[in-house]
């Protein structure tokens, strides 16, 4: 899903996601708790009210933001005590206080307090946080009660076969409406990445939705269906877009690279996204180098165009049971030519 | 009309100008030969088909930029010499390559070079530019022999009523498609833009556009109506927005000010466009203040707007002759509540 940290996919309108066949939008709860606040947004009726998306919205709880941009954070058994990016100010964020953010914020998915430790870390210390993050999560359950909104566990344990399954087992048994895989795609090995998630994924419940948070590049994202995973959220996407790298079926295409100065011709023939009926190569590095707002805006659609039918490509060839083909082909291509536009 | 000065009305799309109603919009030669280059725009078959916009298009003569930008210029009998701001290399623009720099670009209505001196300037420096402006408006006339552009000419004069006519009296006997009037809102007092304007105005043909440019703040643009003007060009909508301030027909808004921090209302409850409709101050003043790209969007959509809706008022008062009643009460309004939006 497209990620919308401050209630707007960044450079979108809810129209433009609409229009792209978006479903669904992550919107990040600390950010939102600092601005406008969490207050501002039930005022409006709730985050949908608020930037006007009737789709649906998964809410994260915070604790990823407070673990990457925070200048202090404190981790107790109760909570996490931190400092505002923002204004420096001081906050202490309970299990309990992220279910209550997250009902105001008024999402579809909510998601609870975890803890999630950096790389390296020893098996000790992954072991603590897991506990952490059961104790918590049973502290989730227990608080959410009749809450409206969905809520679904998450999993650590690092790149710790064992940690993964005792963590996995612990969270599932819970009775979330879904289940999150944290902590992977922060620095790790593929093959870390891959065996951690191989333990995970036998142990979540097929009928429930499983998600991998915080992935990924194309390859990545095919790599986790392969393995179960049914929903994915990454800045990737849009990101790379607003730094001029888009994302086709041909492999990587660098916007600025002067071989497309004079080329009239869309970015990728094939792909019928409306940036590539529209506009040449030569217009969108253009629009690249003069820093024009439009040359952003172009770009996301044009990334996330393809990352929606990427993800809808998926569905289809997992339903003609073509899954494993159309990951084959698409990993040969991507590694035949990681970036075929350069040249 | 609003200002597009690299191929893009700034964070605006061609689909919605169209949607504003807007008809035609300004493109900067100069901007254009700098970057991505008039060959490259001629490649695509023009500005139109370069930047998928299919209305009608005004390209300036690139003069008043060079006068505005340019660290070091040199004007002669023959041309300006000048040094892009870009890259620093060296250029010379003589009338006649300013009409070949707008056929490549293929816009609608040309405009050719001029001499535009600064503020203060002699009585003396004005007679000198205004003769100049006349010597390279006839070898415009002779270069564009078969053109299928529209080209205007341009009078001069400063803020001296007598070259103002002598200009006047100069272009307008060269069979130009329209005229316009340059040179002004340079940072001349109102009375004295005032009395220029009313001299150049009644030798203007009225039978032909007549185009004031670089004009202008709503009131300015009444005034100018007043006066008999029928196109103006301005930054101001598309800036301002930028900045977070808006016009409405209740005076100006500041987007930022604390007071809208909670405010789940419109801009303004009257308005009747896409971002009053749906967004409320609170979400505007939130984009705003994170940076949001799609801020700048919404608040240039609503600056549009009002403007494209304030022309469209102008011309049905004028119709049903109710325009002087219609300045008078605008006038009144805005006098009344400079910024009233601000408490």
């Amino acid at each position: 899903m497209p990620v919308g940290t401050l209630a707007t996919v960044k450079a979108m309108s809810s129209q433009e996601l609409h229009a792209l066949g978006c479903g669904i939008i992550l919107a990040n709860s600390y950010h939102l708790s600092q601005r406008p606040g969490p207050e501002i947004v039930r005022l409006h009726g709730g985050i949908h009210k608020f930037m006007k998306w009737d789709g649906a919205i998964l809410t994260d709880s915070g604790g990823f933001q407070i673990y990457s941009l925070s200048s202090f954070r404190k981790v107790d058994d109760d909570g996490v005590r931190f400092r505002s990016h923002v204004d420096g100010s001081y906050f202490f964020m309970t299990p309990e206080s992220v279910v209550d953010l997250q009902q105001q914020l008024g999402s579809d998915i909510a998601m609870p307090l975890d803890e999630c430790v950096g790389l390296p870390s020893e098996h000790a210390a992954v072991r603590l946080a897991v506990n952490k993050t059961y104790q918590w999560a049973k502290r989730t359950i227990a608080h959410k009660a009749n809450s409206t909104q969905a809520h679904f566990g998450i999993i650590q344990g690092g790149i710790f076969p064992d940690l993964r399954r005792l963590s996995a087992l612990q969270i599932t048994e819970l009775g979330f409406d879904g289940y999150a895989v944290g902590g992977l795609s922060v620095g790790e090995s593929k093959a870390d990445m891959q065996s951690a998630l191989s333990v995970v994924s036998e142990l979540m419940p097929p009928v429930k939705p499983r998600y991998l948070m915080g992935v990924g590049a194309p390859l990545d994202i095919l790599e986790g269906v392969a393995l179960g995973i049914d929903m994915f959220d990454c800045v990737l996407p849009t990101r790379t877009a607003r730094n001029g790298l888009l994302f086709t079926w041909n492999g990587r295409y660098n916007v600025k690279n002067s071989s497309h100065k004079n080329d009239t011709r869309p970015v990728d023939e094939s792909c019928e996204c409306p940036v590539c009926r529209e506009y040449s190569r030569a217009y969108l590095r253009h629009l690249y180098l003069t820093k024009e707002i439009l040359g952003a805006r172009l770009l996301t659609i044009h990334n996330l165009y393809f990352y929606l039918d990427l993800m809808r490509k998926i569905r289809q060839t997992i339903a003609s049971s073509m899954f494993s083909a159309f990951y084959r082909e698409f990993k040969d291509r991507w590694d035949r030519r990681p970036c075929c536009f350069e040249s």
